[in-house]
């Protein structure tokens, strides 16, 4: 092909989880065809977001504006801050709409392996923000991986002194779960925890 | 979510073809987390093709330029013109860097069932181009579909009085294909073709 800009968007294109060069080619033809109702807003809405994008310096989510729009919503609770390893976490928790209170990106977990220590995550600006009196409760809401529940741990020896409330999520049978479907880990957390019927 | 820009520019990344909200969020996540290194290039290979794609009118094309660098590159043969149904069956045989003529893109077949008929495709400029002294050979290679075969024959019937040989793409069996696991037409159609050992 000499169509070099075209090359280019797909080679672009390519690079996204998901897309090879195929279905890169697929979705730049499916953009061109479309060109007004399709390619223009998407150019126009990755302008937006690549002139504007930036991580919040309060909870380290990344939003148009710093303070992100979370922690200024004024209808959210300052009470409580859920604590999340990455950005698609936070936007997972907050898809179920029952949480009300504010966020800390990690910004990843601790890991031995990797040789990411507490300095490289977003840590001390949780230790601030929990010793602030109007914090109550911390939700460690860490990944069930052995990384995020070691992160939790180092988080809780780290919190201890805070005059705060921490919780971790609940574990156990994923909804619509079957018995004989499931791992032993997660049928022995659900067997441990069991509540009162 | 309230971080309004994301979310747009994630519902455009949605209406792509083989993106669903899921993997668009993923493709957006992995483009903010990658901003200099993959959204920059994108937005401004995207810009570029926004701004500069246009339909070529002479072979119907898109590309950057009018006429497309396809009809103005001088080491190409002005004598073959391969006649093809879109963009990316232009894009599949110039992929496979054999055919070193011209193309004409056709924007489609023939089709009863979706009222499209010959004022709607590219069809009198290609009779015009047909008529070109420094044009030998007509390559029809419309998809091999009722709707491709049928295009390609009308095309043959109007090319009649050209003074231009008409070829076909060979039919027969695919590279690395097992007789067993071929459909009864293109066995038959390989069959019929067959060539002296």
């Amino acid at each position: 092909m000499s169509h070099s800009e075209l090359e280019e968007l797909i080679r672009q294109f390519s690079k996204l989880p998901g897309l090879g060069p195929r279905s890169a080619r697929r979705a730049v033809l499916h953009l061109i065809r479309q060109k007004d109702r399709l390619m223009a807003p998407l150019t126009e809405s990755l302008s937006q977001v690549m002139a504007t994008i930036q991580t919040c310096h309060v909870c380290g989510n990344l939003d148009s504006y710093d303070p992100c729009s979370i922690c200024t919503d004024a209808r959210r609770d300052d009470a409580v801050i859920c604590v999340v390893e990455e950005l698609a976490d936070l936007w997972a928790i907050d898809r179920c709409n029952l949480f009300r209170g504010r966020y800390h990106v990690l910004g990843g977990t601790l890991s031995a392996m990797d040789d990411r220590g507490p300095n490289q995550l977003n840590i001390a600006s949780l230790i601030t923000r929990a010793g602030k009196p109007e914090v109550k409760e911390i939700i460690l809401a860490t990944n069930a991986t052995l990384e995020g529940q070691t992160t939790a741990h180092y988080l809780m020896s780290r919190l201890e002194d805070c005059n705060v409330l921490i919780s971790r999520l609940a574990q156990g049978i994923p909804m619509g779960g079957e018995l004989d479907y499931l791992d032993d880990g997660t049928l022995g957390a659900a067997l441990k925890a069991r509540l009162p019927a």
